[in-house]
């Protein structure tokens, strides 16, 4: 059986281009959720010869893919002794480049270790419900399960009087289960509901312009999450003429900092 | 007069190809300080056509630059109504490349704008003396001025026994005093030291892997600053396997949020 998540960003390889095709089962508002674009980057730099593990990578939406076929180009700009670079292009024909990518992978040796900051206190995923979406949501939203231990999900039209804290703590996991791997974590953070709609207590137009997420991990280490319930943190710094942040912590069941991300989002309100 | 921080970072242009040069006065440990090198490819950006004003840069730092030469070519993968992409590679020749970023552009409309964090607790400027660097410290280290108000910064070569906090808040100025704007505030995303050496209580091998920082005002808003001391805040989540996070949040004088920044670190430790 192949999961949804890899049927849907799977890849045909030729040379250093990889061609794919957007899924119904991920559409947003206007194109795929910005975590399947990232997904199915991610898939791309795996793909490819590469030295070690996923460290960080950067995904700008340039514009929002049309349904139908795309393809990534990727090229390596350096690749160093334990470390190297990409630079990626997904571009739809006549359409044009929809999003850029760079990313670094490197092999990651035993250090000094330090772990300064605790997972945030979201108690257990059993202790909370699965977030049931409205029949007119988006789909990707049904490709996970939410279990919020703090914030909202929003959907209404109506903003609220008053703004509602930005910060939420929610378990995730894709659905169905899925062992988490890089391709997973990455469309994940993209995963937190835009944190306007929560301020706000409504959908608003918006849309991911830029996103970074750097991963804390080994394969090794993430593998050891299975398919367990992650523990995802959302918060943002500041909303002003038409942009905010949004920044993000994934956490494995455990309590071992997987992912952390970076978004700055477009909004009209 | 020419700013030293102008001078340094000059570039000649031959179509989308910006030519320059590394400046002794912005010398780290092996090649120009990370702030400088974000600093010339934003000025790349700035001084190549483009809408609005730029709300995201994302720089990889793939090898040390070696003195001398460097050229960054930049194109445009997308331009939409009122905002646009940008690509860049900074290459020295037979030494390859040592850099490549993507920046986003965009014009900031009004909206409905909301600032649920305060800036940091700094007191003032005139609160504290500027930091004075041991003599065989890094050249760049001498073209700001730092301004302690929480955390420290060390040059030893002994890590002490206890972590301290990865937190800092520092007032920040380029020396001699230069209004703000977003080749200086690029290159002060990097200005903080490396998360590990305020941790550690001591410098070991580290280089800052990737950058992003997020731009929270317009160009007029920036203005506003003039040559005032910023404040700056930096921190880290988590230090593993060879590499670090490092979180930072520029403020100008007035407590308005300018940018926020993140990076992934390479120790060896």
């Amino acid at each position: 059986m192949v999961h949804i998540l890899d049927e849907a960003t799977v890849l045909t390889r030729s040379g250093d281009v990889f061609s794919g095709r957007t899924h119904p089962y991920y559409w947003n508002f206007t194109g795929p959720f910005g975590g399947f674009t990232g997904g199915a980057l991610m898939r791309a730099v795996l793909e490819r010869e590469h030295i070690g593990d996923p460290v960080a990578m950067t995904v700008n939406y340039c514009s929002p893919l049309v349904e139908g076929d795309f393809e990534i180009a990727i090229k390596s700009p350096r690749t160093n002794k334990s470390s190297q670079h990409f630079s990626l292009e997904l571009s739809q024909g006549d359409a044009g480049i929809a999003a850029t990518a760079t990313a670094v992978t490197a092999i990651r040796r035993e250090s000094w270790d330090h772990a300064p900051k605790q997972s945030p206190d979201g108690g257990q995923p059993e202790d909370f419900k699965d977030v049931v979406f409205p029949k007119a949501a988006m789909a990707w939203l049904s490709r996970y399960r939410f279990r919020l231990a703090d914030g909202e999900l929003n959907f209404g039209r109506t903003p609220r009087a008053e703004n509602a804290s930005a910060r939420s703590v929610m378990w995730m996991a894709d659905n169905p289960a899925r062992p988490v791997d890089f391709i997973s974590l990455m469309a994940m953070s993209d995963a937190f509901l835009a944190r306007i709609a929560q301020v706000r207590g409504a959908m608003v137009k918006l849309g991911t312009v830029s996103m970074t997420t750097y991963f804390h991990v080994s394969a090794e280490e993430l593998a050891a999450n299975g398919d367990a319930f992650v523990l995802g943190m959302a918060d943002a710094t500041v909303f002003h003429r038409g942009f905010h942040d949004q920044i993000s912590e994934i956490w494995s069941r455990a309590g071992v900092l997987l992912a952390t991300s970076h978004q700055i989002v477009y909004y009209r309100d």
